[in-house]
């Protein structure tokens, strides 16, 4: 039977070593987080953010901009940031109101500010190996993975399910950079239940409920599901849906060595990178010496 | 027994499909290559792009800087090549001469006339799948698979054996372009030969002379040789040495489907990827239609 592997006390302990970083820093690290619109789950999501970057003793600023901003609008905001040398890291919570181009905005994103790791220039940091920022989901199921397994992940196979820029092809790029032999599975691959049978470590990031199966396990692999997917759940009663992961996760704890849940695996951790990022981010544009466990 | 793929061949052709292209252009494309230092190797490797460039009907500038000149002045040269509209590519002759920086060099270079695909931003933008321009081996490497299974390589199992930033990175992201199952192999990987076999298309980009052999194939697997190796040939006079590639060809011959020489394989393919590309900047940045066959 599987160990779980369990996201969210993971992420705490990311988040009780982030804090720890900051309090031996010379200096308080800034998050500015930028919400275009009044999307009500963004709204939630940035309130996450403000309160996680308050609560490991890092400074956070809001700004806002109406959905009727224009692109303009949301560029100068951002160049300001860029240029406010108190900044450390800006996010822009995604997406955007309608008629935005959010992959331009990124683009505006300063790369050393960068704590989403989005931009051509930290996705070209990650291929090349140079120091950078890189995104958050990808990093926290490395962790997670090294929580199962060791922080030596060298020379496993790592099977990411998923070829996405936001998921799929960072996390194969960070498995590779801890030398695992990675491949990169996707819609197109052929008889991917035997490929993943050749997983050490198994990412899928598909966005398909409950896809991979028991039988597609080698007995001990270790899951990461980094997929999150609304379900209909009548056996909660009429109209109740409930969260699930990529992964048929009744059907693999048997199989698995370890797994992580969903809700509670890879998500929580997403987090928590940011805030890792965040502390990153700060110590690289201001020469400081970066603190152990961060 | 294998069919050989000729690089030399593969390699006119796409000249002389560039060359139609030019005659079709609104204009001419112009190539400005940088020679920095006197090394021998590099000003016959210059001297080739500058023939190859003019041959197939485009302008080129080939700029000197003596082996003394300091990194200031070659990122001002450099920057004056990105300020002058006339200059469509950009090519920095590698190696530098000891005490200059490449990579700081390098990411001087406007990402839009990066004809090398060398920058952090060309390596983001290939990892996010904009336009932009690839590096000129992995490009090749692509071509010559597509000459031996045509241009559909959707669903091909591919493994790169090597991942460095200038060959087995890009190449494999470029085969994930094509939607093909791509596994990155490295120093690290366990039992390679047993990975081997499930390729498709195998690549070996190491440096290792004729590690690859052919029992290390699944029969009528296709074989891009990346390697290009110099050792000993007593057989051909005392003191005489051969190239050979990464794949032991003799051995990989009767297994494989396809394979490519070396030499005369891969090797000719980065000099007409690097035409292709200075094409491909001049319409990108000059707003021109992309020629077929370009
Ligand atoms: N914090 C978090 O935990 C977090 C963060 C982000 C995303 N997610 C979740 O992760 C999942 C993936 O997100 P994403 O943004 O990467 O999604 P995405 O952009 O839709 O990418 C999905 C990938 O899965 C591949 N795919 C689709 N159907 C497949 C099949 N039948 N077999 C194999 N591969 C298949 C697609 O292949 P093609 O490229 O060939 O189409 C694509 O590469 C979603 O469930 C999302 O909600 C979680
Ligand atoms: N135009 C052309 O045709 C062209 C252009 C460029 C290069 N090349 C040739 O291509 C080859 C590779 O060039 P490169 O610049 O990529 O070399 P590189 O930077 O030295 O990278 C070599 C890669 O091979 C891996 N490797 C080393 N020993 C291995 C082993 N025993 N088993 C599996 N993998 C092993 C290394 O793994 P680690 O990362 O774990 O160390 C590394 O990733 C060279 O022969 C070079 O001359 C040809």
């Amino acid at each position: 039977m599987a160990k779980r592997i369990s996201g969210k006390d993971v992420a705490a302990d990311v988040k009780a070593s982030v804090a720890a970083a900051v309090r031996t820093l010379p200096g308080q690290p800034t998050l500015a987080v930028v919400l275009v619109g009044d999307d009500p789950a963004s709204e939630v999501y940035v309130r996450h953010k403000v309160t996680d970057t308050e609560e490991v003793g890092m400074r956070s600023i809001k700004k806002t901009l109406p959905a009727t901003a224009t692109q303009a609008e949301v560029e100068a905001l951002i160049s300001d940031l860029n240029q406010d040398d108190e900044v450390d890291g800006i996010l822009l919570q995604l997406p955007l109101p309608n008629g935005l181009d959010a992959n331009q905005a990124i683009e505006c994103i300063d790369p050393d500010k960068d704590v989403d790791g989005l931009t051509e220039a930290s996705a070209g940091r990650l291929v090349l190996g140079k120091t950078g920022l890189r995104p958050c989901t990808p990093t926290g199921s490395v962790i997670l993975a090294k929580r199962a397994l060791g922080d030596n992940l060298s020379g496993k196979n790592v099977v990411v399910i998923g070829r996405s820029i936001l998921v799929g092809k960072p996390t194969a790029l960070l498995f590779l950079a801890e030398n695992c032999t990675v491949t990169i599975a996707h819609s197109k691959t052929k008889d991917l239940p035997g490929l993943c049978r050749t997983a050490d470590i198994l990412v899928p990031a598909v966005g398909r409920p409950q896809m991979v199966k028991g039988d597609w396990l080698k007995p001990g692999a270790v899951v990461i599901d980094v997929g999150i997917n609304r379900i209909d759940a009548p056996e909660r009663g009429e109209g109740k849906t409930r969260l699930v992961g990529d992964a048929d996760f009744a059907d693999c704890e048997p199989v698995a060595g370890h797994i992580t849940p969903v809700p509670g695996g890879v998500g929580p951790m997403t987090r928590a990178c940011l805030l890792q990022n965040t502390v990153k981010a700060a110590c690289y544009r201001r020469g400081w010496t970066l603190p152990d466990g961060v």
